[in-house]
C-alpha cells in the first residue's frame, strides 16, 4: 500500500469512497475482462468466512452439498416461459467448443434452477426421495451493462439451494425457514440488521409462486437485497416433470424452493459498516480479528519484543482467534497503523519493551472507546470480550442510523421529500396495483424493497394506499435500492 | 437405492465396475450437457474433505486464496505461444453476451496463467511484493472427446497456485514445495502412494519450464497422473510484461510457479482401494467415518436402542469423528449394512439389545478384520485407533500392489510384453530422445510418466535406453495412463 492520501469522504462522495476504500484495503480490482472483477486475498477472505458461517448453517438445517455443470442447453431455459424470459437478456452464450460450432448453443448458468430439476427430475421417483434438501456453492454469470466491484459484477460466486418437498406447506416452511437463516447470518455475523418480508409480484423471481427477501440499508440511505427465498411452488417440476409417488400411491409434481447469497454481501458489509478511514468488519467476518504491531528501536529491544510478540501470537491463536504479527521491516509502526486501519481489522496490540515491563500490550480498538493498555495476563479471554462487545456494538449502531432513517406512516409528499433529499426507508399503504407501484418507481426511484413480515409492521396498519389513496391491501417499504 | 444387483467385478471388467460403483454410492452422475457431470452429495462430500485438508497445507505454506475471472479474453492466450497452442483444441468460447455479438470473443478459463498474469503485472511493482503466493479454488473447461466420470470431463473442479518470486531459485524451490504438499497429501490422506518425478519435454505443460507431477497406479495397472507442479520461468511474465525492481535498483521479470490437483482425485481415489462390494475411502476422507445401525424388532427395544444409538452418536460427534446414525424405517439392518458397504462408510457399529446389555456395539470394518464387539467405554478412542490403523493398511496395501506391479531393469521385450499383458509401471533407462519416446507410444501405448526423483529410483542407473540402445539420460517410468 503505497498511496496514503486520504480517502473521499462518505459526506463527499459515497460512491467514490467505496471505490477507494476497495482498493485501498486490496479488497478486489477491475479485470481486463469487461463487467467482470478479481477478489483480491484481503477480499476472498471475508468470503471465505462468510462460505464457513453459511455453510455450517445449512449444513445443520439438513442440507448437502453438491455441483452441478456450467452450461446449460439453451432449450432448457425456455422450458419455464416467465424464467427464460426473465434471465434472456442477460445471458452468456457459448457458441464454440473444442474448435467447432456448436449444435446447441450453451448458456452460462445464471442460476440453475433448469439443470437442477432435470437431474431431481432422474433422482426422484417416491415420497420417500423427500425432501432432497441440494445447495450449491457455485460461479454464476449474468450479462450487467453497469457494474460495481462486489455489487453487480457480470461473474459473481454465490451458494443457490434447490430443494423439493412432497407438499406445498413444506416447500413454503423451507423457503420461511431458509429466509431466516439468512436473517440470523446477516444479524449474528455482518452486524447487519435486515428487514424480512415478500417481494410484490412486480419484484419476484422469474418463475417463482413468491419471493422473500431481506433487505439492508447502507450508510448513504440506500437500500441493498442482501438474500432472497423463493417459493417456487411447482413451476419448475412441471416444466421439467419431476414426479414422485406419494405415501397414498398416486403421482404429483415435487414443491420446490431456492435461495441464495452472493459475494454482493461483501459489499453490504463495507457500506454498512465503514468509515472515512476504510474498512471496519465485524469481528465474527474478520481475516484476522487481532494485529500485532511490535514496537522497538534498538536491536535488543527487537530481539525482546519479537520474542514476546511471537508468545502472544501463539497464545491468542491457540485461543482460536485469527491473530496477525506484523513484524515487517523498514515500516513504522503508525504507517502500519494506518494500513490495518484501512483493511478493516477489529483489534490492534502494540507490544513495546515499556508495556512488557509492565506485563501489558496496548489495546487499539477499530471502532469504540481509545487506547488503553490490557494486562497480558488472561488476553485470550479479554479479546474474546472485546470481539463481542465490538459485534453488538456495530449492530446497534447500524440498528439505530437504520431506524433513524426510517420514516413510518409517510404520505405521497413525503415520500417524495425523502426521496428527492435524505433517502432512507418509508412505510406507507400499497393498494397492491402494479400500475401504481410503476408509476412510483418512475417519478421517485424508489422501488418496494418488501411487504415486510408482521415483526416489521408498523403498529396501526395504513388503510390507504399512500400514492392513489384507495385502501391498502399491506403496508410495503419504499427505497432507492442498489 | 432400489438396485441390489452386485457390482460387475473389477476382474471382469474394470471399466463397467468403475461406472456402476459410482452410480451405486451415488457419487456422481452423467448431465444432459455433454461431457459434463453433476457431483452428488455423497462425492462432493470427499471432495471437500479433501478441499479443506489442502487449503489448509497451502495456508500452512503461506498461501492466500484469491478469485479470477471465469473468462479470459481470446487475445490473451495467444500471448504465450506455446501456451495457446496447447489449448486452442479445448477451448469453449463465448461468442454472445446480453443479446449481442462480443466485438472479442471470451474463452471460459482451462487454465488461469493468462488472466492471472494480466494482474500480478498490475500488483507487482518492487521486490518487497514478492513472492506472492496465490491460490484460487475454481472451475474450469477443457472440450474433451471422450469422457469418464471425474477423470476426464469438460468442466471440472480444481485449485491452481499461482506464484510469482524473485529468482530462479526461489521459484524452483516453491514448484518442488508444492510437489512434495501434493505427495504427503496423497500419502497422509488419500492412502495412495505416488512416484514423484519431472515430466518429459513432450509431456510439459504448454509454457512451462519444467513440469513435475505425482503419478499414481491404480488397481488396473494403469498409470494416473494426480497432481503437477510446474516451474514457469520468465515465459508468462514476458508474455504479460511482469517485472519488478530488484533489491539492487535493477529491473527484471518475475520468476512464476503453478500448480494444481482436480475433481480427477476422487477418481484415483475410487480406483485405488475400492473392491467388488463398493466404494472403499480412507477414514480421514469419508464423509461418514462411522455409520451406527440399530437393531431391534420390539417397539420397546426400538426405543431402547434409539436412545443409546443416540448417546453413542453423540459421544462420538463430541469427540470429532464424522458419524451417521441410520434410523430409517421399513428397512432391514442387512440392507443398510449392504447400502453403507457400497457408499465406502469405513467402520459401522451395529446396536442391538443384547450388545447394550453386554455394554458393548458390534464394530464391522470395511477392510480388515472381521467383525467383533467393543466396549461402548472408551469408543472414541477406539474409533480413532482402528481408523488409523485402517488408514496405514490402506496406504500398505496399496504400495504393495503398487510394487507388485512394477518392473525394474526392463528390456525392450519386457516393456513391450508388460503392455500387451498386465500393464503397471516399468522402469529403464531413456536416451532423452522425443522420437524414440514417441515410438514407444505408438508401439505399446505407454508414455513416460516421469523421469522419477532420486528416492524412486532404482539402485543401479540404468546404462543403455531400453529402446534404442543409445546411453541412457535418465531412468524413466512407463504405464499406460488414464
Amino acid at each position: 500500500m503505497a498511496e496514503t492520501k486520504a480517502l473521499t469522504t462518505r459526506a463527499a462522495d459515497f460512491s467514490a469512497w467505496y471505490n477507494e476504500l476497495i482498493a485501498r484495503a486490496q479488497l478486489a480490482d477491475y479485470s481486463p475482462v469487461r463487467g467482470c472483477m478479481v477478489i483480491r486475498p484481503n477480499g476472498y477472505a471475508i468470503w471465505e468466512q462468510m462460505q464457513q458461517a453459511l455453510d455450517g448453517m445449512f449444513k445443520e438445517t439438513g442440507h448437502q452439498n453438491a455441483y452441478f455443470p456450467l452450461f446449460i442447453p439453451q432449450s432448457f431455459l425456455s422450458r419455464e416461459a416467465e424464467h427464460v424470459e426473465g434471465f434472456a437478456p442477460e445471458l452468456a452464450v457459448v457458441t464454440h467448443g473444442g474448435g467447432k460450432e456448436l449444435e446447441e448453443p450453451l448458456v452460462v448458468r445464471p442460476t440453475s434452477e433448469t439443470i437442477i430439476y432435470s437431474m431431481f427430475g432422474k433422482w426422484i421417483q417416491s415420497y420417500r426421495d423427500l425432501p432432497l434438501l441440494i445447495n450449491q456453492w457455485a460461479n454464476v454469470v449474468r450479462w450487467e451493462l453497469r457494474t460495481r466491484l462486489f455489487l453487480r459484477t457480470t461473474e459473481f460466486l454465490w451458494q443457490e439451494g434447490h430443494t423439493a418437498h412432497a407438499t406445498e406447506a413444506e416447500a413454503e416452511e423451507e423457503t420461511i425457514r431458509m429466509l431466516g437463516v439468512y436473517r440470523r447470518f446477516a444479524e449474528e455475523w455482518m452486524a447487519m440488521p435486515v428487514i424480512t418480508g415478500r417481494k410484490t409480484e412486480g419484484e419476484r423471481f422469474a418463475g417463482a409462486l413468491r419471493t422473500y427477501a431481506i433487505e439492508a440499508l447502507m450508510q448513504d440511505n440506500k437500500a441493498l437485497q442482501a438474500g432472497t427465498s423463493h417459493n417456487l411452488g411447482q413451476n419448475f417440476a412441471r416444466a421439467f416433470e419431476v414426479t414422485f409417488q406419494t405415501a397414498e400411491g398416486g403421482l404429483d409434481h415435487v414443491w420446490s424452493t431456492s435461495w441464495g447469497v452472493s459475494t454482493r454481501l461483501v459489499g453490504a458489509l463495507i457500506m454498512t459498516h465503514s468509515d472515512d478511514a476504510g474498512l471496519i468488519c465485524p469481528p465474527r467476518l474478520a481475516q484476522w480479528q487481532v494485529v500485532i504491531v511490535p514496537i522497538h528501536r534498538t536491536d535488543q529491544e527487537r530481539t525482546e519484543v519479537l520474542a514476546a510478540a511471537e508468545r502472544i501470537l501463539r497464545e491468542l491463536r491457540a485461543g482460536g482467534i485469527r491473530t496477525h504479527l506484523d513484524s515487517r521491516e523498514g515500516m513504522k509502526p503508525g504507517a502500519k497503523y494506518y494500513e490495518w486501519e484501512a483493511r478493516g481489522v477489529p483489534l490492534r496490540l502494540e507490544v513495546g519493551p515499556r508495556d512488557l515491563a509492565a506485563g501489558t500490550a496496548m489495546l487499539a480498538r477499530r471502532v469504540g472507546a481509545k487506547k488503553e493498555p490490557v494486562s497480558l495476563v488472561g488476553i485470550v479471554a479479554r479479546i474474546e470480550s472485546e470481539m463481542a462487545q465490538m459485534q453488538a456494538l456495530l449492530l446497534e449502531a447500524a440498528l439505530a442510523r437504520r431506524e433513524a432513517a426510517s420514516l413510518r406512516g409517510a404520505t405521497r409528499a413525503q415520500l417524495i421529500e425523502r426521496m428527492e433529499g435524505e433517502g432512507g426507508f418509508v412505510y406507507g399503504g400499497f393498494c397492491g396495483d402494479a400500475a401504481c407501484e410503476a408509476e412510483i418507481k418512475e417519478q421517485t426511484k424508489a422501488t418496494i424493497r418488501v411487504l415486510p413480515d408482521e415483526e416489521f409492521r408498523s403498529p396501526e396498519a395504513p388503510a390507504a394506499c399512500l400514492w392513489c389513496g384507495r385502501p391498502s391491501q399491506a403496508e410495503a417499504v419504499w427505497a432507492k435500492a442498489y
